[in-house]
């Protein structure tokens, strides 16, 4: 979806300062002020209309979750679904959620290095013309800078529809020396995995009968090892 | 491909010494004696009617190579294709090749730690149901008897049409801490892979236009930082 502001929009967004951040870099290496607790922070890059991060910030409230997008019109329809959500599910307004207009180009403007301990990836541009290979979110240029900005619990998480920008990123992650967990070349294949929470795309896809790839990748120390322990415990 | 052993078969196998191995576990840690070289060993495991191993051979005379298959009549099938290969490409006996009847459950019965190269596993059978799930070749306790057997260039080469065995291999491979390269999910998809030598499966499926997945795990030390050197090369 590409949408540019209308009318209007900017205004009311810039009222709804305890959910939306238009301006985003004073916050760098703050964002557990603008939470006002040290809860672990999940960030979705490239929110669309945020049916996702509404709902896992209704689900996990002992988590801080930070939705961004480009366009003023996706957070404005992003933000109308994080308070409906919220009303329905919790009765008040979203506690742990910010909803970001941003180019995520700049993401390590936007947060420190360690400050985040989940990025989620859904559904993103494939971009399958290889002359823009560079634009995909899973290029080994954007995981370089979330490595950086994860902390030792760090892991990525990606879900597309996309074969093309599925296999390139399970290179680009086994490139950058990432180990991977619960790969899934067909996640709902077997029985729909209401344990995870699906986006606007994954739900018409699933409608279809499309398959969905669906993979983790381990940015910190401390996820590696316990992994590796549960797996060594496994295999015994 | 299902054969038990037929009368005849035996006599004419045990006849040809220089290619066909009925009983190998002499030779373990000792391959190059019977090659007469110290080549590396690329290993097929299930090599059915032996056409990559036997175009292999031909094509890499500088790699000691051997196929594996259980059943006498598989073997009898590969020595005739590999005689017929050899003469075609090279105008004589193959020099750099045996063809092993054996069962791969027992494999570290059959090479000592780090005798081997290469391990090759093409359309190995899926084995889709999940109580059947330890049988597939690539299940951790397996792929703890290759990492064993291989050297410090070890690498595992997997091609199949199984999206089960497909996703089921490339997570056990990333639990068992090995570490990929070249994931392909639709080998032949952009154009056709002459560099890659096809197994019969695999040229019906090209045929039909049914994908085949692909990918190669890195077991040797040497093996992990030669790529590591190559993809911080071509990120600079």
């Amino acid at each position: 979806m590409r949408l540019r502001g209308r009318k209007g929009i900017r205004e009311a967004l810039e009222k709804q300062k305890d959910l939306v951040v238009l301006d985003p870099e004073p916050y760098r290496g703050k964002w557990n002020d603008f939470f006002g607790n040290d809860h672990p922070i999940y960030v979705e890059l490239g929110m669309g209309k945020g049916r996702f991060i509404s709902e896992m910030s209704t689900r996990y409230p002992e988590i801080n979750f930070i939705g961004v997008d480009m366009y003023d019109e996706l957070v404005r329809r992003a933000s109308e679904k994080a308070l409906a959500a919220w009303e329905e599910k919790q009765g008040g307004q979203p506690q742990n959620l910010a909803l970001v207009r941003f180019n995520i180009q700049q993401i390590e403007q936007m947060f420190a290095d360690n400050e985040i301990e989940r990025i989620f990836l859904n559904f993103s541009d494939p971009w399958p013309k290889k002359k823009h290979m560079r634009r995909r979110l899973t290029h080994p240029a954007f995981l370089r800078k979330y490595i950086q900005l994860c902390n030792e619990n760090g892991e990525i998480h990606l879900k597309t529809d996309s074969t093309i920008l599925f296999e390139f990123s399970l290179n680009s992650f086994s490139d950058m020396g990432l180990q991977l967990r619960n790969i899934s070349l067909n996640l709902h294949g077997e029985e729909l995995r209401s344990d995870l929470v699906m986006t606007e795309y994954e739900m018409k896809f699933v409608e279809r009968d499309q398959p969905i790839y669906r993979c983790e990748a381990m940015v910190g120390n401390k996820a590696v090892e316990n992994h590796r322990k549960a797996m060594v415990q496994a295999l015994n």
